[in-house]
């Protein structure tokens, strides 16, 4: 299967993967030009739905993340790309090394991870476009 | 916060990893039902909304999921459900431990991962409702 299939869907749902752990750091769109780039340039770039335009991971904060394997799934329309996070080692806007930090018990969602960073470090702008409107 | 969040998109995108090895398995989606069932009853559901119906994870394969974590992204409309998969050891409908079975090399995707059953063993109408058809 050519590579070109990765975006047939009009947005594939992309998930980064830490490529030691396994953990899943961020959920984000990727068009056919985000993916050529992140193969391209080893380094993951999404595209920003909200603000139409390719979004460099880490371009603002110098969290950006380094390809290591890139894998799709059956029916080719969601990838997972499993990197390494460079930076301060937070792949969320929020601080955290992963977008994942709450967890569900007893009912209700409790932070379980230590943040890696405060995210005002960036700037007063920062974090003001969340991945999810990517 | 509580629970209800999980659902609050229109569609939260759920991901199930395997509870061990973290590796990411499938991706579906879950609405405010599937999500209740999930918790009540420890195995995973998803709402397939093709057939515009709830999706008990292995009722037709006996491929279903014993879940031991639930945890949500940042803006709450991602979970990754951390799962033991139980059954033939498939989470995919191709017959493949994770749906994630091709990766990317030299510009094309090519199969990396060995089947854990022939998906014929399910009968002639498994498989034709894929999981993105969720």
């Amino acid at each position: 299967m050519e590579a070109e299939n990765a975006t047939q869907a009009s947005a594939a749902i992309d998930f980064d993967v830490d490529h030691l752990s396994h953990r899943v750091l961020t959920v984000a769109y990727m068009n056919r030009e985000a993916f050529d780039e992140t193969v391209a340039t080893g380094r993951a770039c999404y595209f920003s739905r909200s603000r139409k335009k390719l979004w460099r991971k880490g371009e603002e904060s110098g969290n950006f993340q380094i390809v290591h394997e890139i894998r799709i799934d059956c029916d080719a329309d969601a990838v997972v790309v499993a990197v390494e996070q460079r930076g301060d080692g937070a792949a969320c806007h929020e601080g955290y090394e992963s977008c994942f930090f709450r967890k569900l018990d007893g009912g209700e969602w409790k932070i379980v991870d230590q943040r890696k960073v405060d995210p005002a470090k960036y700037g007063p702008n920062y974090g003001h476009q969340k991945k999810s409107a990517g």
